[in-house]
């Protein structure tokens, strides 16, 4: 998850040289492709340099020492260990064992500096060849497969084909390695053995039907009967290199290298002008949109981080990458990083294994075990069915018509005459389809939408935060008679410790009292309490007092909503799991699935939702899938002897199996992190002293003392750190509070081991 | 895209060897595998045979014979090449190559053999070794690569790991080929060589953490010095067959294998209760499903066919898994096939590129490239602006909302005061979102949905049919007066040969008459007309005469809607492709993309739409995504200082890079697909006679013979064909029509070729 810059440069053509299997000819590639740039007349003078990043085995006969005797060209070993065996076996006796990161930082030092040199070459361009050792997959010093600690700079890569018996299958199987780790691959090189075994007609001819660009080479000469290292032998090498590097295919190549990377160029420095022609972005004023340079062109994206293209005036030398960390965890999805080579893998296992199968009267394993496992790691006992549909939008306009129906038909309503809403709190926010954003109350995001029509009723709440050291409950503004004076504690965790603060007599007469208004006197009528637990977040981050919403739970689920009818009792009978006075949907989008540290938000409020939506968060942030969960009453409503009274809902890709499949590795994976030692040094510094041994204690990715301190910053309102969620207001010019938030990226060992 | 069963018995165990590479131990490894079976003692009596679907070079090197010879098993080759080289080079010259298919059937015939006789031996169970040829991606006779010939069986695999140096690469990357194909690796196995190379512990380790079992086998004897073919090298193997096949790591692998199969058995039987507890299924009335058995559990899926576990009784020797034709194409989503290997790879590619990246104020080439193929390919010279979503419910909303809030701009109405609804046509269906439901008339979808008011007004319409070898074009019953009588054609292209049979002033004059009512007497407010061009689908497959619709689109673009304002000129001044009267949205979710043949079924109609839906196939079958498109006149009402006017809608997941890259790859196929030969055959059949060289004739991917005889069938109706849409309506007893549909199941080459 390194913060190292993709490399592209703009006077330098940085390659990778892969090999499908040691032995292939990468070497005897790398050196021709030096011998041809380095000798090659024409307008342009090229500096070519040879690096190897890792290499084993004694000095004499390194890769290095070779491509510089038949190339002539500058060359460069950053990690060399004596034994001849893989890096990571050879390591081991090594003292300094480089990381993965130091490994790719120094590639692009030593890249960075080549281009530096380059500008002040006038009329000279660059061309680094970095030789990996071994397969596409064989070990760096740390052990790492090589593909995966290269990734960050994301060169584009040269494979290597394998020209022996089996050497198709293996080069193959290479490239498809490369590929699903997001590399591009600009060439693929066999050298043709004239064998019986035509591997590089085949490999030539698979890889164009890929629309991967291919070459044969003629072999290497044969050296039967000449001693290795004499005289004879460097003769008939040098006269191998200096007439192969001249010829047609070596042209053929060079030529489709050069192409690709000014290509590449010419694609990133248009795509910001034809981006503001094309689309059509989500959220966005495009009269703000003062110039194309506003937008951010994504090369790629690795761990925490986008590699963003540069704009604006640059030293020419630089990489024209950068990364930039992803603050908002591209909209709170991210879970497990960006071009997470396990997700890729999984997900590609379920397209080859399923591709989409439909899911009416069908059902598949991934889609089994994900509903089986929401279902148990939500500890609700209410919860037993699971509905499948795209986004946190659609799942809450699946929960707002199980809500709705259970309650129309338990009170016997005619919703069509009378109409029906749900109880909310003031800045919710659950999604933009049409019956998502009516279940919001009226704010900037549907005033214009002509179809919008806020159906319900939104309560204002008091918020908790840590002011200046210390935590605080505190009423809204003009509400302290409501809610009472605000409320000092000193730890967030006895916030959170509502068995001791509650029940809180002023906030219940509240809310039945407001109740009473709009049920007994106004005659409304409510079919849900649609509610998201603890935050607030696209409303703008708001932490709500925990004691205030289970309060309104509490409240709503013994409070007679039934307009005079006395209402039946639940379908099935004295059931303690059924719902009472309204279903209680619980919107955890933002908050669940480990956001905040637990499986559910739920959990901190102490409470069983009889309805529960994730998204986001549930496919490690690769795809979009949602789920909306419900309890046997719910389930109940829906049972009839007519088709009209099912839940008549479903989108083509419902529980498609890629997603499926990746959210159980994510949800797995966090898991395991989870109950990992990776957590445990975050949970510990949280942990209130007498505690030390509770995990259910509340924690903060972010460091116990950099929260306290942020909080006492005098430009700094308040912060609230809980899980991987921090968020910070910043008292503004004029004095009065504007809320700027920051989302932790991710929360899962590779991140938070670093931290 | 074979029709053959997967792979799964109870009674039998049926595992392919896979080698990392060709020189692996793989031969090796079978025969210790049959003879730990074979003279395994214990409750179990096993019945091994060896299977070599492909073998190449001279009999007596076979592998086949050196299995028996050590393991004493039963052995089998299937197809046999004299020349020791790959099998697709050995095929050249061989009189008959085997297809894909036949080598497939063929291998499950034989263990279906061997089924049939462990279950005549009372207390026998089976073990059939498949031992492939040379690396996972080696190809076959026919070229293909083996893992992807033999991917319809799906059976457990063993991958044996590669001793060598390199072998650690070769070795995690042919297990990701494997992967990416959807196949299970029930274990990896080393043999450790006590190199210095360490690759059996690295591999261990590596697979282990990655969840998939791995063993290692202690080396193979060191024959130098020992004559090959001697007694003594059969001496020293035979000892090394006896002594390790009984070994505790044979014990442990081979419990291991008994014990994968019959968990996934066990798995399988559960699947179906289990999902009936955990799962409430899209678009299903429960109680209608009377027992688990009606769920149909996939194993996985293939080419055009889901792999379904058999239900009710059946010979115990039989697979327990089918074949089952998926003709829905899984809800009309399915344009390359299920398990499709190269989505597979370009799926996994985004996600190892990027993942997920946020795309407010960003850009990324797969979204870029997919919406400005969108615009070109529709060739719409309306459509400029792309603006992505999850699925055709939530592009729909979107489609509405751009509509609307032109329209309320330009003709200065306050929707939130008055309510402005669409026109569009009676039966159709835009999903379930509530936006998406109140843009369709009441229906047995909808009328128990509470928050549901259909707002707008749908047409009647005459729809076109082939009945009895003749196309008509008919009224709907009781609308003869407003629409004609039933018109005759000769050709289904004559219906739509709009230049000639238009404009039709009854049409015209009914369409008029009828927003004369609504509109000038009524006073009714209108903001688009969303129409499903050619098919309404989902609303049971309702051919509408094109003409109609044109008609509609033609009356709607002239008409004043401005409900006495007097509409102000386009916002763009007298740009013709500005919209006037109302906007007019295509829903082409269903019709879109190659489904009709065409790129856009907007063509069919000759008619620009200022916005339209697309979804279903714009991923080829894999992943939910959507786009609408819209005008530059549609994305013109939502510029303006404020955030406000901006379209604010988004998912978190919009334009995923996976979806988009992969809707890419998609259609870059399919266009390929439509300019080559496999479509031409079934252009040619189609072509009226005086038009055999004109490209742009309607066409139907079923044969023009067949569904003109269909129509003639005693209990058929009628009948539509289209592009890939059969609908066939069946006369029902009581002599009223009831419609039944089939949907053929995709577009490519690989589908028509065969047909």
């Amino acid at each position: 998850m390194a913060r190292v810059p993709g490399g592209l440069w703009k006077n330098l053509i940085a390659l990778q040289v892969f090999g499908a299997n040691t032995g292939v000819g990468k070497t005897v590639f790398s050196t021709l492709l030096g011998a041809h740039f380095g000798r090659r007349a024409g307008n342009t003078k090229w500096r070519v340099k040879y690096i190897k990043p890792v290499s084993t085995g004694p000095a004499g006969e390194a890769d290095d020492s070779y491509v510089h005797k038949y190339s002539g060209q500058r060359v460069s070993t950053l990690f060399k260990f004596d034994e001849a065996v893989s890096p990571h076996v050879a390591a081991r006796g090594s003292k300094l064992v480089p990381s993965d990161e130091l490994i790719s930082q120094t590639i692009f030092q030593t890249v960075q500096e080549e281009a530096r040199a380059v500008s002040s070459e006038q009329g000279t361009t660059g061309l680094s060849i970095i030789e990996t050792a071994g397969g596409v997959l064989s070990p760096g010093p740390s052990g790492t497969p090589q593909a995966d600690l290269l990734r960050p700079l994301r060169l584009p890569s040269i494979l290597v084909g394998d020209h022996r018996l089996g050497g198709i299958a293996s080069t193959i199987s290479a490239a498809e390695s490369l590929i699903m780790r997001g590399y591009d691959i600009d060439a693929v090189v066999c050298f043709e053995d004239q064998s019986k075994y035509e591997n590089a007609q085949y490999l030539n001819k698979y890889f164009k039907e890929m629309g991967v660009s291919a070459f044969i080479l003629p072999w290497i000469p044969n050296m039967e009967g000449i001693g290795a290292g004499t005289s004879e032998e460097m003769k008939v090498m040098q006269g191998y290199y200096e007439s192969q590097s001249q010829k047609s295919h070596m042209n053929d190549i060079a030529g489709h290298l050069v192409n690709s990377h000014s290509e590449r160029l010419k694609k990133m420095d248009a795509m910001a002008s034809r981006t503001s022609e094309a689309i059509w972005h989500p959220f966005t004023q495009h009269k703000h949109v003062k110039s194309a340079d506003d937008i951010l062109v994504f090369d790629s994206a690795y761990g925490d981080y986008f590699q963003v293209k540069r704009t604006g005036l640059q030293p020419e030398e630089d990489s024209i990458l950068y990364p930039a960390f992803d603050g908002s965890a591209s909209w709170w999805t991210q879970g497990l990083g960006h071009g997470n080579p396990r997700l890729a893998l999984e997900a590609a296992y379920a397209a080859g294994r399923y591709g989409h199968v439909m899911f009416a009267g069908a059902t598949h394993e991934p889609a089994l075990t994900l509903a089986e496992t929401l279902l148990e790691d939500s500890n609700n006992p209410r919860l037993k069915k699971v509905f499948y549909t795209d986004n946190g939008s659609t799942a809450t306009e699946v929960a707002i018509k199980m809500a709705l129906r259970a309650t129309s038909k338990r009170y016997d309503w005619d919703s069509a005459k009378d109409p029906v809403g749900v109880i909310g709190l003031k800045g919710s926010y659950h999604g933009d389809t049409i019956g998502a954003m009516d279940a919001s109350e009226p704010c900037v995001f549907n005033e214009k939408v002509d179809w919008y029509r806020g159906r319900g009723f939104w309560f204002e709440y008091p918020t908790f935060k840590l002011k200046n050291g210390q935590w605080v409950v505190e009423p809204p503004v003009g509400m302290q008679e409501e809610f009472g004076p605000a409320q000092y504690f000193d730890a967030q965790d006895d916030i959170f410790n509502l068995a001791q603060r509650g029940p809180y007599d002023r906030y219940e007469a509240y809310i039945e009292k407001t109740l009473d208004e709009l049920v007994k006197t106004q005659g409304r009528k409510f079919g849900a309490l649609v509610m998201e637990p603890v935050i607030l977040g696209a409303g703008g981050m708001m932490f709500v007092d925990p004691l205030f919403q289970q309060s309104l739970v509490h409240v709503v689920r013994r409070y007679d909503f039934s307009s005079g009818a006395s209402p039946p009792s639940p379908s099935t009978g004295t059931d303690e799991l059924a719902w009472s006075g309204l279903p209680v949907v619980f919107d955890e989008v933002f908050t669940g699935l480990y956001r905040l540290g637990r499986f559910t938000s739920a959990s901190f409020l102490n409470l069983h939702p009889d309805i529960s939506v994730h998204a986001k968060l549930l496919t490690g942030g690769l795809l979009p899938l949602s789920i909306t969960a419900a309890s046997t009453s719910i389930f109940q409503a829906f049972w009839g002897d007519e088709k009209a009274e099912a839940l008549l809902h479903g989108h083509s890709y419902t529980a498609h199996a890629v997603g499926c499949h990746v959210a159980n590795t994510s949800l797995q994976t966090t898991k395991r992190a989870k109950n990992g030692e990776e957590w445990a040094a975050f949970k510990q510094q949280w942990a209130p002293a007498e505690r030390t041994n509770d995990e259910h204690h509340l924690w903060s990715a972010w460091s116990k003392r950099f929260v306290y301190q942020l909080s006492k910053h005098p430009s700094v309102e308040f912060v609230n750190a809980l899980g991987s969620v921090l968020a910070v207001s910043i008292v503004d010019e004029a004095g009065s509070g504007m809320c700027f938030f920051l989302v932790f990226l991710t929360i899962t060992p590779s991140h938070l081991t670093r931290c």
